[in-house]
């Protein structure tokens, strides 16, 4: 692994990014020049010897950067830009850069690349990385890698490839070192002296039986700490993680996060093992769904390539917005009920977007507090009366509060303090229902077994705007004329 | 470190929580019992057996669990049942678990503790422990806990508690093992098998010169690989990654991410070693950072308890309410400038939330795709210019598309075709106006050296509802009247 030094290119103070922008634009400026004059001119023939310099040096920035770096700057660079940068990356380095990018952009990359080349990418890679390329590379180079393969690691990558995604088996590698219990730690470390180097992120030695049934494990550290004449049965840890390949990756990511783990072991129904997975992997996995929650927030169903074409980015985009539509036109024939009373008291028009908007915001408050609750399992039966009972004390309380405020503000526009009590109580009726469903929309979603996370905003915002349309609207109706 | 064996939990298929929310349940009852009897009767002797019995059988339960899921639980609870439960951990184990609590929570449970409890509690933590903890800690415990610890780990505690917020130093700790350069692989050997354990993550070995100045890393994957009769100077790696106290903690954690490191050196200035930070702390740091973005998008200051008492919610959830709502009262002053108009045709005010709405949907997913690739570090000047061009380019095509879905509907709703093309025009303009912002506000935000993501999502809010309305209403009464 070659690793940048940090503390220089601060120094620097360029990113590679900047770098490699710098000696693009040195590149393409030549370029046009170089189109733009007679060819067998002499400046011509000059120009293309500086070119054949700036691509020389453009080379030998890209062949020291490490592959993330690599894959950062590909993410941000236009596509033109980036398939020239992409053609100049070492073979060696290809696959290491696509399992670093992003989905949307590694679709760029490989549609770019010739089978014989993606299949010359796979060879530096393992199983468990190969099978997490594997959903986007087309089928006959599958086929390829596979038969290119030795019988073992094809096993791997078979087995690598059959698990779900968002499990703990898509997740694991198989670079695990097994001993056995009844030998000396001399031994476990001449033994180790016999390896050119160990796995990445190798922080326990697994022990296992002549089944392969996992026995404990020995920490690095203790091993490092104790008498070499010790057996490795005397020193080894009996008490740790097992994961399974079929439970949920989020269970993984728990467990890590909690006890500080680097790496845990995998093993099946009957205990034997079958892998591990490693610290780096549990970071790139909370790094993705804590994306992905935000950009569904938002309305965005994938990651989307920052310089995708406008047509993938209407595609990338449009459903939320159809959903919003619908919601929005709910809200509008709502409005439409009403259409006599606005004719007779306007401002009640220009009033109803307060009500409205401030239930969306208290009820989001209200529904982030409860999905976190619930994705930490903080939330039982028992407790969830006692939260509903105090979020709707909160917006009891805001309901007063901001009542009051939109109150004065109401009879200071319009000097009718009939309109300024309307608003107060559509305010405090508006932040109550914001309140309730905040809370029952994701217990109600978890109970069918759904992602509270997901949609729950939407949800919200479209009860608050309809209901508070239709209790305001309706309470005016009702006390004013 | 004791470590829950998950797949047993698995197994009888209880968490921790329930298993303590069982306990607690059975101890309560049994409490209600005692309370109604006569204190000497037959039954109420019997019963404070029972309950002597419950309690051991909850102690005993307690002592056998990590302290990151005794956290876990804590956070579960209300807070009677909080306080019983963090009465019976054990002394040893009350400075981790305050770790691991987030930081509403630790609060109600040091408000519940003496200072001498507190100073106990310290003395099983590390100087960068005692450090995180310490805003929390009345002046008087620190004072206490600075007088009890030896020379070095005060001075430690000193250093660490001078890194703001943020910083690198803020996740930095001093368990670093150094050795010199000159020295067998052997020598190295035998002076970890000194040691009683090694820290946790210790996956490198850091060479130091005579004056503390960091040299290379020796990393123990290295040491085990390698022949005992070389020297450190010669398997020693020089390219590393060496962080600055003073840097923003995002720079420790990317390179961490980047780079799937276990720990890195941190040195001054002057190259000399300082501590070092470790992948659990960076995860946390992510986790936290996640958290946070997530909260402020919902309009909640910080973290909040999930019991907190309905008073400290309100404070919590104040500001933003309060931001939203001065923008709402924009929004409802630009639709009162028109309300001759929604007098004249009152379908206006039944159809301007629906071009208001998509556009603050329109106008999130925009925000949401820069601001993330401004954290990626993936926005240069040049680049700018062209998403500006993508995001208009995927709203004008988002405009005529949704715009004649409207359109359409407004017709078949009023049977008036030039009231929907007014809503047509008006959503492909709002939509326009969406993108603009979208990509503006986060690089303006940048530029005045803002966090890009707080807030912004309640600006574009705010502008896609106040110009949708205004866009709308103008060229209604434009064309219409």
């Amino acid at each position: 692994m070659t690793e940048a030094n940090q503390s220089d290119s601060n120094e620097d103070s360029l990113t590679p990014l900047d770098q490699v922008s710098n000696l693009l634009r040195r590149y393409r400026l030549v370029d046009g020049l170089i189109h733009l004059q007679n060819d067998s001119s002499d400046e011509a023939l000059a120009d293309s010897a500086v070119q054949k310099q700036n691509l020389a040096e453009l080379q030998h920035y890209l062949d020291q950067l490490h592959p993330a770096d690599i894959a950062v700057i590909l993410e941000a660079l236009p596509l033109d830009d980036r398939l020239l940068i992409w053609s100049m990356v070492r073979t060696e380095n290809d696959g290491e850069v696509l399992l670093e990018t992003s989905d949307a952009v590694r679709e760029t990359l490989i549609t770019d690349m010739h089978s014989h080349e993606l299949v010359a990418a796979t060879e530096f890679l393992n199983a468990d990385e190969i099978a997490d390329l594997a959903p986007d590379l087309p089928q006959e180079v599958i086929d390829d890698v596979f038969r290119s393969l030795p019988v073992e690691e094809r096993e791997q990558l078979r087995a690598a490839m059959s698990y779900t995604e968002g499990s703990v088996g898509a997740l694991m590698d198989f670079d695990v070192i097994t001993i056995r219990e009844d030998v000396r730690l001399e031994v476990v470390l001449r033994y180790l002296r016999r390896f050119e180097e160990l796995p990445d992120h190798t922080d326990q030695l697994f022990v296992v039986d002549r089944e392969e049934q996992l026995q404990g494990v020995l920490l690095i550290s203790q091993l490092l700490v104790s008498d070499p004449e010790m057996l490795v049965a005397e020193i080894m840890t009996k008490e740790m993680i097992k994961l399974c390949p079929d439970d949920v990756a989020q269970q993984a990511a728990s467990a890590f996060e909690r006890y500080d783990l680097v790496s845990a072991s995998v093993v099946d129904a009957t205990g034997k093992l079958l892998g591990r997975v490693t610290v780096d992997t549990v970071i790139d996995f909370i790094r993705a769904k804590a994306e992905n929650e935000a950009l569904n927030l938002a309305g965005l169903s994938e990651e989307e390539d920052l310089f995708a074409s406008v047509f993938q980015s209407v595609r990338n985009r449009w459903v939320w917005l159809a959903i919003n539509l619908v919601t929005a036109f709910v809200a509008s024939r709502v409005i439409g009920l009403f259409e006599d009373s606005i004719e007779k008291l306007v401002a009640l028009a220009a009033l109803m977007p307060i009500i409205a908007g401030i239930g969306g915001n208290s009820g989001n408050q209200t529904i982030t507090m409860i999905v976190r609750a619930m994705a930490l399992d903080q939330i039982q039966r028992r407790s969830a009366w006692k939260l509903l009972a105090k979020e709707v004390g909160v917006s009891v309380i805001n309901g007063i509060l901001w009542g009051t405020v939109v109150g004065i503000f109401t009879f200071a526009m319009y000097h009718d303090p009939e309109l300024g009590l309307v608003m107060m109580l559509a305010m405090l009726l508006n932040l109550v229902l914001a309140a309730l469903l905040g809370v029952l929309i994701p217990l109600t979603l978890r109970k069918f077994g759904r992602d509270p996370a997901l949609g729950s905003s939407v949800m919200i915002t479209a009860v608050t705007d309809s209901g508070g349309f239709f209790i305001f609207l309706s309470l005016a109706t009702f006390f004013l004329l």
